[in-house]
């Protein structure tokens, strides 16, 4: 507990109402109900903590109760539940629903920015319901008119206006088929005609079209559009955003000189209509240049504000990163949605057993616990620094929109750390959920392939998170570019620090650059405060020899900047970002559970902190030794012990933390992970009653000819 | 070289013929035609090899002239490359297919026993075509008819002929909803009534329902059905397998007593039929029980012949693993599927660079690259291994059949053999080409995530090699249980050998576990006798501590056999049988390469075969340490160091690489991995000319209506 002393405290934390130590039973059943009896009930029975106590703990009584009356709102709109027949329908369907959700108070961006943790409840929810539409509800409703209202001036408010009802639909055009990632390279040209006051919009070639945009291919009457800004003498002014009327609003069809269409059917997301965008000597009013950083004057000048640069940047990488940092959230939403249904058909699927004895539950076998259980520790951590990080997000957003909150250069550094902080932790939290659901799906063998299972649809839309808003591996060297310039202040004894305080250790670095592991037991091994220490270590560490590496690399072997920061990725910068951030997550997960009052409660968190940490840690192991951190067998040996015991010590809490994550039955979409475990019932129902299972199919005659005559060719 | 000198020869390897030294430059051109230029070209030209006489070399020019013909032979039908809309439609599609399959000659399971590289070749080509036709057709025309044959006596046999022709269609019904890998647990009952010499046929329960079985929910006439026997005096008799007459082949309506039905929408394979089936007091004639080994009389009593259990138990082992064992060379051609994309568009996708240059080649960067390249390795390991699992494998079946080839207890063993290593194979294979789809998923990015990119698809058909034919975590430890039979005639000095010299080795395990890591550099650590040794102290100490630990459980914490080898999976039985199994996938490359003539096809495939051996060590890295053949930290910097350079090394030959096992053009189905590198005009054309691409929604009103009047609900 010593940790808890130093808990690290934070600059944003909004409105949390902190969880009451009396819990009055009455209030707590009123907000969750009691699971019906049946197959689970055996392990629920053997858990050693009050799941509902954890659940207000973690989420506290008014965001439980916020959440009840979403339901409630949500299950009144029968087409949010109804299942497309075909991706056209999905499409249809899902355009929809956005106008539902539109109606619906609580889901308006704008209803909850005092109590944040409901935004995060938002997403969550939504996504569980159908990730697709609420992607592009967020888009119609948050990203568009946020573009707008950060991008324009006054003489596009009248589209703002219009955009924030969703009067007007737009999508946001930057990527184009041949860039994504390096945006410097857009191809798309917008030329000046001061003769016209006009732009002119060109797309070279194919790889020029803008492309992936959501609400392009069918809804978007409007568009924003990053073209390179060309004017009369020929000078490139580089990247700059236009407002796009891109279709008629009374009949759908695109104007003249505007190509628009569909990006083709997708793994997953496929109610998002993704398009893309080609423009033939499209002609736009100049107005149409969205000019808060720049503009061309009537007669073709280009004209910039003056303004501080410097200090505006973090503020703006701030506002970029609002769909990178909900991704955090989402992955810890789409772990528990898997897990649950996962460990519940554990609990439920028995198979071998002793010699003449019953078959066993196969959440009984050690490598079954092996597979899922770190898993769930994943989702707990996930689900605790997803709150944290989307919560100063928009705190932080709020702060820099509206002036409010602390001083200029504080938020600078703010919208600098937030910008690092979610470059490490949405590629970190979307690859393990990847495999976390992957091997939910195993998990579940065979029924587990089925549709029905649920499963495979969170794979399919998951996969999307390790690309866009940034490609998972391209976006993490942000963090590690970031984290490599405190190597030289480090080296002269400066002190480090930052908002979060994600990085106040490395002041001590060049001191916990020489401890070495001491500990020679499981039970010193799995603390929080060893495994802290481990990963302090680990991080001064990589950044040390990352940091090195690179100069090496420019001095000794004469390499540029580019290709020594490239060849330097792989077991260097690439691990320093990721170990970095597992740190900071396990930091903020630890000043959670300094917070909790309730021993049980401390203890299964404090289970699971640590599961995290050394699985975390066993992947890093070849880093430990050399960087002689470990010597000799027994760090090898902890390593594997403290695992097997702590997933041993969670089993029998297993089923009901996942009670504490799982999505409602209304929502969890799966046979196999119905609270009530009744995976066979339900795998039954959905097996016999699906149209037409019973019938022979209708084509077959073509079936018994075919057989009839087997050596007729077709 | 000292390992080639030492280089295993094997029990069977059939009709391969060896590639020529002299090439002859005009054949090969026939055979092989030159790849279109285009932007691919750059990278072809910088290979090390030629691409040309590594394909000859691998597959040889017999192989290669016939799988032409076949592709050939393939074009002809066009309803083998349509397009269903529906799931429906994807059904009768491959349902019509497999009877074009059935009508071409080669495809024929009779026609290549006399060539069995051929059968790989029709196995690869088929599952590239369309996995769950070809798994129909497999079930159909083997199968089923192989079930009939090795169940079945001479009462059957006019059965056995009409499925051979498929004039019926037959599923082989085992698994039930509520047990798959514990058959012995089976609850559908076969109760003899010998008043009028019929079975009964009954499912207690849901949980009882056979289900998952291909071809059952729409196509089967007929199924093999497991149940308990039961006779009239109440004895059950423990499972046997009956011939049943489910549908009426004249209107395929199920007869009464049946249901049948469709599991209902999976997560791929949608085209295979998979269906469940229920009887109810369905009565079947007493010469439907398949009484090869076992039989009720007329007047209800158990009889069985007198057999040798054990002599038949090996070979029996042997013919129920045909579909586990082509499963290694399906996983290699998932792999070289999904490489050969990612990889052609690493080749021509261009991103960032350095100041004031071009933008460079994805595949040049140090991240990508060893992303991508140690899977390619992984494609080249399995092609070999497969190659040589399915080739000895049937070799294995036609001894068994007709009694040809080496005597019985050499038979016997192997059976056994082959049933470990392919219970190793299965898994293993499985699960690193999981990952490796995946990879290229993510590789491929935005792009990645069209199924146009065809990844999708590949990822979601391949998922259920994971779980069918025996799920992994289960399956794996029929592995680790055969090789802890060998430490006690190990302590006890014995010599080990096995047909296949899989663990031969493990006669001098005593020596080799007194072996330590002495090499110092990265040139000695990757060398494959270095990899060999490496992998041999790593065998043979899991070997060790894995029985130990067992042991120690039982003497010690007084666990049964049962919960003992349960909690000594994790780290140890499971991860013994993974280090055989790669170990032995190693020397089989090695041999490979030592036939290799061409100097620069070995040096290639050596480095493959050093990247592939250290990628696959990497994992096992703790164990080095725990078991002290590593110490300090230069193992662990020679890991990761030999692995970037061995990437770096491969990085100018991936494209020609990939040339040698990519599928041909026309079944990659992927816009980005076509061979003439055209990504983006590939692309353009899919996009653009996909059916109703460009057109606004047929629901369009409703979108106009719905933003002109956002505040009224729906």
């Amino acid at each position: 507990m010593r940790l808890c002393a130093n808990s690290i405290s934070v600059v944003y934390i909004f409105m949390e109402v902190k969880a009451k130590t009396l819990f009055n039973r009455r209030k707590m059943a009123h907000l969750l109900n009691d699971f019906s009896s049946g197959p689970l009930e055996i392990y629920r029975k053997k858990a050693t903590f009050d799941w509902k106590k954890m659940k207000i703990f973690l989420d506290t009584e008014e965001i439980i109760e916020y959440q009840n009356e979403l339901y409630e709102e949500l299950k009144h709109h029968p087409i949010l539940f109804s299942k497309p027949s075909s991706l056209d329908e999905e499409k249809r369907i899902s355009s929809l629903r956005i106008f539902i959700l539109n109606s619906i108070k609580q889901l308006s961006p704008f209803s909850n920015l005092n109590n944040l943790p409901k935004l995060v409840t938002n997403l969550v929810t939504l996504f569980q319901l159908d990730s697709a539409t609420y992607a592009k509800y967020i888009l119609a409703s948050m990203m568009f008119p946020g573009a707008l209202q950060s991008l324009g001036t006054t003489r596009h408010t009248d589209n703002l206006d219009k955009a924030t009802q969703l009067e007007i639909l737009g999508a946001y055009c930057l990527t184009e088929i041949g860039h994504g990632s390096n945006a410097k390279c857009i191809q798309t040209t917008a030329t000046y005609d001061a003769k016209t006051q006009e732009f002119i919009l060109n797309t070279p070639n194919f790889e020029a079209a803008k492309c992936w945009a959501g609400l392009l291919s069918q809804l978007a009457t409007h568009a924003v559009v990053y073209a390179q800004v060309r004017t009369s003498d020929g000078t490139n002014h580089s990247l700059h955003p236009f407002l796009v009327n891109i279709r008629d609003p009374k009949t759908m069809q695109p104007y003249a000189g505007v190509i628009v269409g569909d990006m083709g059917e997708k793994i997953g997301l496929n109610g998002l209509d993704n398009g893309f965008l080609i423009f033939k000597n499209y002609r736009i009013p100049r107005t149409c240049l969205l000019n808060k950083t720049g503009d061309v004057s009537e007669d073709g000048q280009y004209v910039t504000p003056h303004r501080n640069p410097n200090k505006r940047y973090g503020a703006s990488l701030g506002v970029l990163s609002a769909g990178r940092v909900s991704i955090t959230s989402v992955s810890a939403s789409n772990a528990a949605h898997a897990l649950s249904i996962a460990i519940r058909y554990a609990a439920v699927r028995k198979q071998f057993g002793p010699e003449d004895s019953e078959e066993v539950s196969i959440l009984e076998y050690q490598s079954h616990q092996h597979r899922l259980i770190p898993f769930l520790s994943v989702a707990y951590v996930l689900k605790i620094f997803g709150k944290f990080l989307m919560t100063t997000h928009y705190g932080f957003i709020i702060d820099a929109t509206f002036g409010t909150g602390s001083d200029g250069n504080l938020l600078t550094d703010l919208g600098i750390e937030l910008h690092a902080v979610s470059s490490a932790s949405k590629p970190v939290s979307s690859w393990v959920v990847r495999d976390a659901v992957q091997e939910c799906r195993e998990a579940c063998a065979g029924h587990g392939y089925l549709k029905a299972a649920g499963i495979g649809d969170i794979r399919n839309d998951h996969d999307a998170n390790s690309t866009y808003e940034g490609e998972n591996h391209v976006l993490i060297q942000q963090t590690s570019n970031w984290l490599l310039k405190f190597w030289p202040p480090i080296l002269q004894g400066q002190t480090i620090s930052s908002p979060l305080k994600s990085i106040d250790f490395l002041t001590n670095c060049l001191e916990i650059l020489k401890t070495r592991c001491v500990v020679d037991n499981v039970d010193d091994f799995i603390t929080p405060n060893n495994i802290c220490n481990m990963y302090q270590w680990l991080t001064c560490y990589l950044l040390k020899i990352s940091y090195e590496k690179c100069e090496n690399l420019m001095k000794l072997e004469k390499l540029d900047s580019f290709w020594a920061k490239n060849e330097s990725q792989v077991y260097y910068c690439k691990t320093l970002a990721v170990a970095y951030i597992q740190h900071f997550m396990i930091q903020r997960m630890l000043t959670t559970i300094c917070e909790a009052t309730d021993p049980q409660i401390k203890s299964v968190l404090t289970r699971l902190l640590s599961l995290y940490g050394i699985w975390s840690l066993e992947k890093h192991i070849s880093t430990f030794y050399q960087g002689g951190y470990a010597s000799g067998p027994l760090f090898a040996r902890l390593i594997q012990d403290s695992l097997l015991k702590l997933c041993k010590s969670l089993k029998n809490d297993a089923v009901a933390l996942v009670d504490v994550i799982a999505p409602p039955d209304f929502l969890i979409k799966s046979v196999l992970g119905q609270s009530d475990g009744m995976v066979y019932k339900h795998l039954e129902a959905a097996m016999v009653q699906a149209p037409g299972a019973l019938e022979r199919p209708k084509w077959w005659k073509e079936i018994v000819q075919l057989k009839n005559n087997t050596k007729s060719k077709l």
